[in-house]
């Protein structure tokens, strides 16, 4: 095994995880790093942030979806520089060396230079994260229940999501269920349907990425589960006591309790390492602008794949931050290995874009095949289906169906505690 | 509802779940007191903490219990202390007025004047001891996997639980689970088959509350789990790198560095502020003893159920810190108060006796009901049966349900993430 072609992949999120699989059964030897034991499942974590599902059901541990593959270890380590002479990954605690090496560290929250945010307007990445939003959400009901104050109590119900992107809308209408259905009997002081719920998109619609009859759909859907739209809005500042927002000329002032953050992303530090060690071009969201074959220029060992690249050689506009680009990606670079090895020549990448699906809420979302628009009902089945096709464990797939018959049932949302960090 | 009588229940355990259920169609206006939004199925906790159910899965929110009593408000808060003469329950931001008082705030773990070895000995009694013994148990493997020497590779791979009571047995035999089947095929360096899982227990036989015959059945099948039974061995002093056992006159060094504490509880805070406010006799391990209706000598208006009480008017010997006896506790004491009010007699309390199970492991598990006494498959099925029975939401059996029959087939264990604080 030592004398077998080096693979390092760093990062087990889509990209990573897809790459590792794929290379399985190649005659390679293959080292997954990543400084978590699991994977997530991203698209969910929204659900888990809103007491849908628990954790573990969107989470698979790595060593288990990869036990099988006995070319492949998986090493519980972070990352903190690469020798790209010595083609080595450096960790904290040690170092892996690599003939090639894949890099899949994703994305994370962007405050646009007012990182004195983080704390008030929390994003959702990490399961941490939406442990930590869950939290905040059912406790700022739990505190308007108690609070006699009618204008503070008001502030309490009040719910800020800046970013009108999928994951913006997604919580936006999560919260929206939670206020008019979940806890619909829960209080006795407060009527949680009163709570208001306000998306705040600085483009001048929703979902901008989707074609603009179908962000017009999700902005009805939303507004059917009592969310506020507020597009054209940019959030100005982030305080304890609420946010100002500005339409226009105009300055607004928002006063929330809770304040949700899914507004930008910035690709992870290891874009930086890339730019220093390898000479990496970044674009302005620290993004690697890759080759057409995914490699950094000048460095055809070093593929970057997911979030944290900008593939950008079709059509002109990048690939967004999505799961089927990272998968494709991952799929395609394994694929690229192995013809590396046997000599052969490899075409660039192509991604093949099957459609793009958003979910609002129970029987609401929007998808776009092409030139197939659709919304309401068949939309969010879609979503569903296509949710539960691509939950990487099958014991996931059966946890999480149980849970949303029995929501759709009975619109309750199980999971929903208040729990701190650790003792 | 104002003119009603009050109820004030501190607590949402099984004791004052079950004594709010029971109330809640009776003409008094009840108020459950918890300072965590949800009930938690403690019987269930060391699967969290063992990977194999996710918290959600054990956890019910209270409000969501309790949403058809309209009689019945929750309350988030913190009882701080209790003006007997007044009858209010002082919370840390406010009060309650009471009529009649349940007291049901449980147990907390007891290191016998230790208190230093908390920290290096978590004990499991909330959902975050769950999830940290979860990520200190998952780390050692990883971090066994990553050293390179064989002494310190060996302490990763060691793990002392001490207290052989039910926790302490099914702590350990879960431990040997995953160290021979769940984690088979994970490693490439380690063989998790290899770990040593020492239970340690200060009388001569594991659950020393069972039968001697039904104790030697259930360390033999500790054994064939590859877990070490130690009795008569007294933990004499815990640190980072290992315990002290004293085995007779002899001091024995174990070296681990995962160490589990199952081997005492004491009862919580409230029990001190009944003895100061009202002047209620505690035991040694500052439970009240309880007069044979389960009030506070001199206070027919407050009374204590569950793990904070101490009741011996029924054969000498004080009933255990047992989900059945809480419950039963609960429901005897919601009927007290609907007699009370009717003017009518009231009988002690009887203590109904169901039997006792205690499991160990797949298919093992013993069962004590009077002079049957039952193991293996036929007593694991019997646990196995009783809890989802028991579980108190109908999703929650469904979920739990779900993942037994999948872990049954698959010896995987899907929920072993190591999560963090809060961010």
């Amino acid at each position: 095994m030592s004398a077998a072609h080096r693979v390092v992949i760093i990062g087990g999120g889509f990209g990573g995880l897809y790459a590792a699989k794929s290379l399985g059964r190649s005659p390679v030897s293959v080292t997954l790093i990543d400084r978590r034991n699991f994977h997530l499942f991203q698209p969910l974590l929204y659900q888990v942030a809103t007491g849908a599902l628990s954790p573990g059901e969107i989470a698979s541990p790595l060593r288990y979806v990869l036990r099988k593959h006995r070319n492949t270890q998986v090493l519980l380590g972070e990352v903190v520089d690469l020798d790209v002479e010595k083609r080595r990954v450096i960790l904290r605690d040690g170092e892996a060396p690599y003939d090639d090496l894949i890099v899949a560290t994703g994305a994370t929250h962007h405050y646009f230079g007012n990182e004195q945010w983080a704390p008030i307007a929390p994003g959702l990445k990490t399961i941490e994260d939406a442990t930590a939003i869950r939290r905040r959400v059912l406790s700022a009901f739990e505190q308007a229940e108690r609070e006699t104050d009618p204008q503070k109590r008001r502030a309490y119900l009040s719910f800020v999501i800046a970013g009108g992107g999928p994951t913006g809308v997604e919580l936006a209408g999560a919260l929206g269920e939670i206020a008019r259905d979940t806890l619909r009997h829960d209080f006795r002081h407060i009527n949680p349907a009163e709570a208001q719920i306000i998306l705040v998109e600085g483009e001048n619609r929703m979902l901008p990425l989707f074609p603009p009859d179908l962000s017009a759909k999700a902005e009805k859907q939303l507004v059917g589960l009592g969310v506020l739209p507020r597009t054209g809005a940019r959030v100005t500042n982030v305080d304890e006591d609420g946010v100002t927002v500005k339409i226009g000329d105009k300055e607004d002032r928002i006063l929330a309790r809770t304040v949700l953050w899914a507004a930008g992303v910035r690709a992870s530090s290891l874009g930086k390492v890339l730019a220093e060690r390898a000479a990496a071009p970044l674009d302005k969201a620290g993004r690697v602008l890759v080759e057409p074959d995914l490699s950094v220029p000048g460095h055809p060992e070093i593929h970057v794949i997911g979030d944290l690249a900008n593939f950008v050689h079709q059509g002109g506009k990048p690939l967004p931050g999505v799961a089927p680009v990272a998968m494709q990606e991952g799929r395609y670079v394994a694929r690229l290995i192995g013809k590396k090895l046997r000599g052969k020549p490899v075409a660039p990448f192509h991604y093949f874009n099957k459609g793009n699906l958003a979910t609002i809420g129970r029987n609401r979302a929007v998808a776009e095949f092409g030139r197939l628009h659709l919304w309401g009902f068949v939309a969010w089945f879609l979503w569903v289906f296509v949710h539960l096709m691509y939950l990487v464990e099958f014991e996931n797939r059966l946890l999480v169906l149980v849970e949303w018959v029995y929501n759709y049932i009975t619109r309750n949302r199980g999971a929903r505690l208040i729990t701190y960090g650790q003792p």
